[in-house]
């Protein structure tokens, strides 16, 4: 019998990523989701990730895994963070650039934190993967957030220009989904069953 | 017989402005306070403000009001916001500054939020309070959140430069707490008792 428990999110495309990468190896962990309007607190990172996690598993009853995006510029010490979608939102991808015009750097890294929680409650375990590059005039597609205005180091390319396997296999999402794929498939069965 | 409820506080100043304003006029309120650590969610900041006074009258029981304080930026289109205070935390007064280089305008409003529970269960009522103004180089003593960048519109002056009766007179603090005191001696005696 294969591993299941719920994702929470409302984002397809995110549903599928997680789908396909929990799929693969020597023990695939299937995945149900469940679309639910998650309030999120504020705070770090960490903190948002792990008290969504923890309501859901709460509403949901079941083992489920949540998942939390931050941009955060060196700049800022980190910031806007957990906040981004509302800047994104706000300012657009000139806007993103424009906060920075003060400032000598233009460092930055995106940050991923999936959230597992075993059922209610149960504390949940965060897995972050972490992608370091710079803001940047938006190139490529505008059609996915701030992809457009992000450059991972070295490449030379936001994440909105490059061909998606090249993203997934740098991508701060990509290593957390990693980083959680590895220890959901060292559980044994029972224990991360709903 | 005076009406009673709980400020939900863990600042002395606060709660020590708000005593002063609320014992004033012809139906004198008490206030109670108490410190609770309460988790506030993102979003807009009648959101937030509503949220965190509806789980302060769960968990106190009673009767109670919350404050929540925001700096919005017109470049930003109200950010940042609620969420300021991690800002001012994390890039300081020169910081501040900094964020708005990019863009034309330096014009903000600082943004007072009082809510008012009747008790558990009951929709939060909330009084908003709005003074407007800009960002400036800090002038002042920095020893209150952001008062030494925010110059409301007219005054010459930044919050931290101003007597404090001045302030009171003009912020957005006064404004809202006005609203709420006004409010809280309209009701029925028995309506707003713990």
């Amino acid at each position: 019998m294969s591993k299941r428990l719920v994702f929470v999110t409302g984002n397809a495309n995110k549903l599928k990523e997680v789908k396909e990468i929990l799929s693969q190896g020597g023990h695939p962990i299937e995945i149900d989701s469940q679309s639910l309007d998650i309030p999120e607190i504020q705070g770090t990172t960490q903190e948002v990730a792990k008290d969504k996690c923890r309501r859901a598993a709460e509403i949901t009853g079941c083992a489920c895994i949540t998942e939390d995006t931050a941009l955060c510029y060196a700049a800022f010490n980190g910031l806007p963070g957990p906040y981004i979608k509302y800047f994104m939102q706000s300012v657009g991808h000139e806007g993103l650039n424009n906060m920075l015009a003060g400032f000598p750097t233009k460092a930055a890294w995106a940050l991923c934190t999936f959230a597992y929680s075993a059922g209610p409650g149960s504390d949940p375990i965060i897995f972050e993967g972490r992608t370091d590059g710079s803001i940047v005039p938006a190139r490529g597609p505008k059609v996915f957030g701030w992809d457009a205005v992000f450059e991972p180091e070295g490449t030379g390319l936001t994440y909105a220009e490059m061909p998606s396997e090249q993203k997934h296999g740098l991508s701060h999402r990509g290593k957390a989904l990693e980083k959680l794929r590895a220890y959901l498939q060292s559980l044994p069965v029972e224990s991360s069953s709903a």
